[in-house]
């Protein structure tokens, strides 16, 4: 065993601030997917316009191919009288040209033919007989026209590295012909249960023995976030079974989260051992919140590994507060990756200056207007964990919250 | 073909109604999958609780186990003497009782022994010798301890039927022992595209042609949703093969979107076969909003069809407006599905009254508040659907909306 580290209380930012400035990220390895597989995955590089996008000039309106100059000083009472010498079918390029004094019928999504610069909406026309059209406004060059990369120029990055694709991106990529997607491989995430007190959920627990909560709702979290899950199991609270389940993780995995080890003892056990795991170690134990005073962020020759107090809200505040961000990290994620609700607080709270308080809250409609609700009880209970739609912080510097003020509310 | 039906513009509100009030939904069959594979499934049956959570009087602290009335009086200058006649081991029955003026060692989460109905928090405490503790606050029966069914009692509704299985949902069937979880097949969703000049993103397309996105689009955000896309391709502008798609996908799959038909040509053309799919046929043709006017909803002998218009930004739109409802009724979703963030207006912007505006905002944060800043531009581009983190409406009464006003955004 290394020699005890030097345990010291940080607020919620200086523990990241110190973690993030030890941690090394490695570059993140990718693979290509077919679009359809792509949705939510992490783009690894930059995608550019191949052609421009569209490509031709296109109308955006049912109407009339005319050539601009032709319809100035067009009116109710003195129309511009064009001859209609062909129709643009959807799909196909125009055989024909638009001379002066000359118009074409053109659908949306239709290519203007040469020589024409504009589209006269429908409503803006009227037929005169078979061939020869009124219009009655004026139109400028290129109303209703959008040119050639417009939408997207040749060259232009149309999604950048680091963004997480959304049905509008494949939607994009479908348009760029992209059809194979170079995406983040998703980090594997180890998940350990500590606790001698713990069961599968398929066994029936005997006295004083509870079944395994936090494997499941860590493993669920995970992949919500876009990272895979791989379960370690229950690893009981002795200090060598434990160094080798952890080993073993930080040789297979990316990310280690190690629940449990809620009371003192057990802890300590938990602590030394992933200290033991690799350079520099624990890098911070001990955090100014509620839930979540135990939290322990270490990192084990590059391999983050995150201790998180056994109650299972617990984990998930430790998880919102502090995992979600490595695993962004760790996925090459750069653009925002959720926000909040905002809700008016139902209750007065107070709290102690000093400490960030993370409130489990329900959020209720009230004459249309969003309220919060805190779910008070004992930390070690499930069930306000599960009614609760979201987590609200109490900053560092409050004494609490006043009924009726605006609070942030980070759906969970 | 059937003979036309009545073309009349309804407010997306009185759309939804006359779809809703037309559309019997069948029963949704289910399946039981593994808990690991059922985060964001919709649960298909009350999950009902069937021993008590948790199962033994548990402590919630590290401390001494004792029997309240002990430390009645008990304070700083007069404590409480205690004989410690044992330690609670964690996952362990204790097999030794605690008398009067008794008391034994208890980690967080350790069963209480016979006779104790407190815990005393260590901090409250201080050793006085090997086998004697002084207790220096008095203590409430219950207190620091959840007994037997105080989280979740035998026989209570641990989840309903109709919710959306959250990270914690899946912790606490983890709880109740429930390794197979009954879930709602997911509906299957045709998805057609029309259009002479669409072609597949993996073909370059020639002149006047375009790649298909709305497939594409409409496939991810019908997965991200919880429903399975099923593509049936690109249909061309004619009668028959548009009826013969159709009548297929009526028959394969719960939902059917048909996209294009954007000038007034074809969009017939879809209306028409869409009619003559089944009873009783097009329901919804024109809605007061902008875009989507050409909206179209159907219900072919119980198989509900929405007609999307063209443009790829509308499609989405209409999606967010009609599909996503009549899909979580397909999931048979109960729980809040989703939920908007709150931002200030950044520019003002003026609509037409009796009309709903669906507004593309890019997000920006500004001095910690979030900002909606409109994406103005010609609605057949892409690059602003892809830049527009979200949806705001523009109420059917309202004229416009002023700069700086808050306006609900709906991310997509």
């Amino acid at each position: 065993m290394k020699e005890s580290f030097f345990f010291e209380i940080l607020t919620p930012q200086e523990a990241k601030a110190r973690f993030f400035s030890c941690w090394k990220e490695k570059p993140r390895p990718h693979e290509f997917l077919p679009l359809e597989a792509a949705l939510g995955r992490v783009v690894a590089m930059d995608i550019t316009v191949r052609c421009d996008l569209p490509a031709f000039f296109k109308s955006t309106v049912d109407g009339y191919a005319v050539r601009a100059a032709d319809t100035f000083g067009a009116s109710e009472g003195l129309p511009a009288y064009l001859s209609v010498v062909g129709e643009v079918l959807i799909g196909h390029p125009p055989a024909f040209k638009v001379g002066p004094g000359e118009a074409a019928w053109i659908p949306t999504g239709g290519m203007l033919p040469e020589g024409a610069d504009a589209v006269v909406m429908v409503e803006h026309t009227e037929p005169l007989d078979e061939r020869t059209i009124e219009v009655k406004k004026p139109i400028g060059p290129g109303e209703n026209v959008i040119r050639p990369g417009e939408d997207f120029p040749e060259g232009a990055v149309a999604i950048e590295k680091g963004r997480k694709l959304t049905p509008q991106d494949i939607g994009l990529l479908a348009a760029l012909g992209v059809t194979e997607v170079p995406v983040v491989i998703p980090p594997k995430v180890a998940i350990l249960s500590t606790g001698d007190e713990v069961v599968p959920p398929h066994v029936d627990p005997g006295p004083a023995q509870v079944r395994d909560i936090n494997s499941y709702t860590l493993g669920a979290m995970v992949r919500e976030e876009g990272g895979i899950p791989v379960p370690y199991g229950i690893v009981p609270d002795l200090y060598d079974p434990l160094l080798d389940a952890l080993r073993q993780a930080v040789e297979e995995c990316d990310l280690i989260l190690v629940s449990g080890g809620s009371s003192v003892g057990p802890r300590d056990l938990v602590a030394q051992a992933i200290h033991a795991l690799g350079e520099p170690g624990v890098v911070v134990h001990g955090v100014s919140m509620k839930p979540g005073k135990p939290t322990l962020l270490a990192i084990a020759d590059g391999v983050p590994v995150v201790g998180l107090p056994g109650h299972p809200t617990t984990v998930m505040i430790v998880f919102h507060v502090f995992v979600r961000e490595i695993l962004w990290k760790l996925l090459g994620l750069r653009s925002r990756p959720r926000l909040p609700v905002v809700a008016k607080m139902g209750r007065r709270i107070a709290s102690a200056p000093g400490r960030e308080d993370y409130l489990r809250v329900m959020l209720e409609e009230r004459g249309g207007e969003l309220w919060a609700i805190p779910l008070l009880g004992k930390s070690g209970l499930i069930s306000t964990m599960v009614k609760a739609d979201g987590l609200v912080r109490v900053p560092l510097e409050r004494e609490g919250l006043e009924v009726g003020e605006p609070v942030e509310v980070w759906i969970w």
